[in-house]
């Protein structure tokens, strides 16, 4: 019987988790592997902390679990930049695979590592990064990988996801909704990662890459987190028929050019991503042969990350036994991004206004002067003379609305730009 | 530059759009591979049929074709037990990888071939078996192979549910929804393999083998159609807040036994399989660490089914490119399959009742001495003296279930046993 050894790197909740899942589910990963897996070392920040496995398995020396020559896979579970990057290259140098759940490594150095892994006939694989329990990363990477991928939009953090339904389900605003998040242990005591868009901006880049053949320049991707959303806004969407989500997307805009972005937007209510709520995550996808395809589930927490990381380990141990030459898919480096001021989508604006005959005038006269027409509108009466107007646009040219806008903010009629989204139908 | 040559036996509709998918998308496949696709062989069983491609490339001669040794891999897209068994057996014989989209030859003879392809190095890929386009079979064998699958539902086949969609929406009954469904294009001329359940049981068969590790006697999974779904039970399921679905189901019910069916079923309306409508198809599955997972799309037609066709095709030649051993995953045979009377569950059943007082008590008392327990009840006088009743139970055995109500039916008050289903929450 043939012993696999691994090294941990990172014994947070992924860590315990997967650690659990070897343990737990050791004969199902026998029978699929005719290996067994023996966790040799981990490797943790804090010696200190009291855990869950033995004293003797832990080191805070990670560069001494990457170089053991007895260890030959390593997961990465540590999350972040550094030092995950020099000990995963580390890693590969001393010719173990490796499985990690990283999204900010693979997102920033994904091309460079996946390249060596696969010219030194190692493994690299990195399913829980996107999606956690989700298979995505996989299935674009092969059953999907003979389509032309036209768009993905993915629901891809379960904080934002939480906080958007509690808002929407209870009327909230965005503040109370994240410290609720927080109380559950939804939401972190530093909430930037999840809703600023970062942790979605990694992912939607990883699933760009793997769709589109080059590594996506983060520098290019727009991001906008889920700040700016109000209970307001959650109630003019409803009326006009949508949801606001936090969506990554992709979409190839033109030969070898491709535009990401992630940003809060209004779907409708009938799309299926609509109907993703809580902390659950979504993918949808779009492919010229295969069409509209949609995955969902758990996109995060300790065991569906653990379900992920133990497949990438599942696969890895067959092609140890099978003797195989590792099974890394590379893509390359500096993929042409498109500027969004040439994104032409449907818009969401709100204005407050003087409640007084002529503003609406003025303001549809303003917006047509840009060539942005007006599809729909809801006008409510507020006190002190001031009411407010929702509009959702007809598709256009998202330099004409943002000039369009600025102008409209300006008019005498108006009092305030309150706020604007983009819309996907 | 590797060129890959292949064998299509079969040049049907799936035929004809992996074709096309190989020649609109050959630099997609080409950067993903390193390797050209060559057509070099079709087999077709009528020669004189008009084709979109070259005369030359056609043969009735299926052996020519798994034996000729330029060609390295096969495509079995024939569908049908017989030639495909012997065809595909020969095609491993001498030495070519096998990709197939035949539900019918995998379900009953999968342990077989895949045992024999993984013991001569060789690959043999089903993604289009199951689910079209959707990929289902590699991540159950890939990202979800840690888990312990609890239990799998499935609509798998598109005109059964395109058929209980129109029912639904239009009150239409089975034989006219049938016959608007073939004028489209939807249902064969001969509606059997769908209809009567016999597609969605070999592809549920399939995915439990998968889960569960060993090939499911077909004679042994419980098997039932849509024929006996009429308009009035899907009135009733929706007032108890149903809808009716044909589900392929499988599931652990004990150590190493599985019980595996296939039948219509009430599932809750805010499920999300209960709102995936017309021909698209959807896998729900829980496993013990993924938690629950969902997965939609186009489940049948030439496109679908030719991306998973084609994202097998690209695996076999990334292997053949790397030099690999092959990376059929086998499973064993004999599996375990539970007795039907033994399933638990929830039961929706209807009858025909004289509309007299002490009817209701009577059929209440029937049913409490098989200690079936009732927890929804609708009832509507009729013409003639006559009334409906439907009763939606609360979970009790099937074999229990099964007593009482054919005691009910020969109570004095009761004319008819007009229907019953089972429930999935």
């Amino acid at each position: 019987m043939r012993v696999i050894r691994i090294g941990i790197l990172g014994f947070g909740t992924v860590g315990e988790g997967t650690y659990r899942m070897l343990v737990d589910n050791a004969d199902e990963v026998f029978a699929k592997t005719a290996a067994r897996f023996e966790v040799k070392r981990v490797g943790v920040r804090d010696l200190t902390k009291p855990r869950s496995i033995s004293q003797d398995l832990i080191t805070d020396d990670l560069k001494s679990i990457v170089t053991d020559p007895e260890i030959d896979v390593v997961l990465e579970l540590m999350g972040g930049e550094e030092p995950a990057n020099k000990m995963v290259q580390l890693a590969l140098e001393n010719g173990k695979h490796v499985v990690t759940a990283n999204k900010e490594l693979i997102a920033k150095h994904g091309s460079r590592l996946i390249n060596f892994a696969k010219d030194s006939g190692l493994d690299l694989h990195f399913e829980a990064a996107v999606g956690g329990g989700i298979p995505v990363v996989q299935p674009l990477k092969h059953q999907l990988a003979g389509n032309d991928v036209i768009k993905i939009m993915g629901i891809l953090n379960g904080t934002t996801n939480y906080i958007l339904t509690q808002m929407e389900e209870q009327g909230a605003d965005f503040a109370d909704a994240l410290a609720e998040a927080q109380v559950k242990g939804y939401a972190e005591a530093d909430p930037t990662a999840d809703v600023d868009g970062f942790d979605t901006m990694y992912k939607i880049s990883i699933l760009a890459a793997i769709s589109f053949g080059k590594q996506i320049p983060l520098e290019k991707v727009h991001r906008e987190g889920i700040r700016s959303v109000s209970a307001a806004d959650m109630h003019y969407a409803k009326h006009f028929g949508y949801k606001i989500k936090l969506l990554g997307i992709c979409e190839e805009t033109g030969e070898g050019e491709v535009l990401v972005r992630v940003h809060p937007t209004l779907v409708p209510l009938e799309h299926q991503i609509a109907r993703v709520s809580g902390v659950y995550n979504a993918l949808w996808l779009h492919g010229d042969f295969v069409g509209d395809l949609m995955f969902s589930g758990r996109g995060a927490g300790a065991d569906p990350t653990a379900s992920a990381v133990v497949g990438d380990l599942i696969d890895v141990a067959r092609n140890v036994v099978a003797g195989g030459n590792g099974s890394a898919i590379p893509y390359g480096e500096g993929m042409q991004v498109a500027k969004m001021g040439d994104l032409e989508t449907r818009y969401y604006v709100r204005f407050e206004v003087a409640d007084r005959p002529g503003t609406l005038g003025e303001i549809a006269t303003a917006f047509s002067r840009r060539q942005v027409g007006l599809a729909q509108m809801e006008m409510i009466t507020k006190t002190g003379g001031l009411g407010e107007i929702a509009f959702m646009t007809h598709v256009c040219r998202e330099s004409d609305f943002g000039t369009a806008i600025q102008e409209v903010a300006r008019l005498g009629s108006v009092s305030k730009l309150e706020g604007w989204f983009r819309v996907e139908e």
